[in-house]
């Protein structure tokens, strides 16, 4: 059982918490907010052991395993580091660095910490999406030559400033990374080439994959995957989090209790496994990225 | 009513001979084909005046205005120049040029001709896209982000030899012309980037708009265009010879006898009003095409 402390209490962070309620492995242990009230808020309704309202105090807990960072994109470096300095694991919201550079310095001070860090991103995790990854494993739509994945809404609600004024923000880095992620998951190849123009790139995969994925703050689009292979194909609606596709005219559901829940009970495996990177979110996936993103 | 000679009775001929049947400007004047049998058949069955076995002779009958040429991809310049010295107008069917080299060479002809030339891309005279570019000029979707067209088709019949082995071969002269040709049209604005992977492309035009098509011989894919605007979007299958749409969740239907009829039509009121060039599917539309094809 791995005792999590989850760090930023916005609007990420109960569905975070509710993932880890549902998660076999692990223990919701902390919660910390720089707001007190709020901390004591959350420890009350999903029942954490204790809030804190400072980040330091938390990490200087001998109980807490490992820590869920949920704070603005341009602080997950920073706060990164400061759990790696405390020997704590890390799991970070995405996108969980604004550069490749900036990617590798924090994998690496993981490595040197002996500690496992890992970018949260739960499309790769869902429920869904392991099974549709072992399927096309399988061959079961022959050669997967095409994937067309967008993520794609009008802003209609107020987001916070620094989804627009900071590194890590904009769209690409917010809604974006859900297609690139999936993409280059189910290509399941290295990147070989990418184009970017504005917020849709065309990728294409050592294996002869090519992918296109689009995001958008200005429209809304299908928000739908097509994997195309050479016997069949897929589609899949809102694919980052949805229980069930279609495949070669048969639907294939699955139950999910949380969509955060997969992408946690993966880390707190590996953590208890001894693992410092995840074999499937590993620090190369996360640079595979940001590849197409371009930073 | 402008005298038109078909040259080259294969697959589409039968087709093309459709659309200048309902044609209210056309007159199916002349068939021509090496095999005189054939020729004539087709002259017996849809009621041309003439049946030729000679191209050489056709291009000599004073009586003919214009010729539809159908041949392979890899002899149209020759079949081109060859009318073009003769002072008939030529309409030729896609892909015209299997470069922009060739291309060049054979407009500039016609210019010295003083003869009307244009590629024949259906497409984008077909009723129902001809009202689609009109909806979308009147900003009924707002700015035109983001297009996503494909046309794919696992090759199932044997097709000729020359599609596979001569210069203007391969799938995306084929059919990938229809999405580009559909996406240019669309985002009404040229191109300012591009870039293919294997058979698919991303492109950016000068407006801002992005857009991506795909085509294939070894999927099948949705086979559906995507138009996102900031205001609506528009859905249509098989979008190069469909009769509705659906904009904004509204079904637009059009009537349509024949999806050849539009083009034809079009380069008859073209010729008729003594132009040489298409002010729709111009020299420069044919050029954006190879554009993106990358020859």
């Amino acid at each position: 059982m791995i005792r999590i402390g989850v760090y930023g209490l916005g609007k990420i962070s109960y569905r975070v918490i509710q993932g880890i309620l549902y998660a076999n492995n692990a223990d919701l242990y902390a919660v910390c907010s720089s707001n007190l009230e709020k901390a004591n808020a959350f420890k009350e309704e999903y029942g954490a052991r204790k809030a804190y309202d400072s980040y330091e105090e938390m990490l200087q807990d001998a109980n807490l395993d490992m820590v869920y960072i949920c704070t603005p994109n341009y602080l997950h470096a920073k706060h990164i580091q400061m759990a790696l300095n405390n020997h704590k694991h890390v799991v970070c919201e995405k996108p969980m660095c604004v550069s490749s550079k900036e990617l590798n310095a924090c994998f690496d001070y993981a490595k040197k910490q002996n500690c496992f860090l890992m970018e949260a991103h739960k499309t790769v995790f869902t429920p869904l999406n392991q099974k549709l990854f072992e399927v096309i494993s399988n061959k079961q739509i022959g050669q997967v030559k095409s994937i067309d994945a967008q993520y794609a809404t009008r802003l209609t609600e107020t987001i916070s400033g620094w989804h627009f004024n900071k590194p890590g923000s904009g769209c690409m880095f917010d809604i974006g990374v859900y297609p690139i992620c999936y993409a280059n998951r189910m290509a399941n190849s290295s990147i070989l080439k990418v184009s970017r123009f504005q917020d849709e790139a065309l990728i294409e995969y050592e294996n002869g994959c090519v992918a296109h994925i689009a995001t958008s703050w200005d429209v809304d689009m299908e928000n739908t995957a097509h994997i195309y292979g050479t016997k069949g194909s897929v589609t899949c609606k809102n694919f980052w989090k949805n229980t069930e596709l279609v495949m070669n005219d048969k639907k294939i559901v699955v139950e999910q209790k949380s969509d955060f829940t997969g992408e946690i009970e993966h880390a707190c495996t590996c953590i208890e496994s001894r693992m410092i990177e995840s074999p499937v979110m590993s620090r190369n996936a996360s640079l595979e990225i940001l590849k197409v993103i371009g930073v």
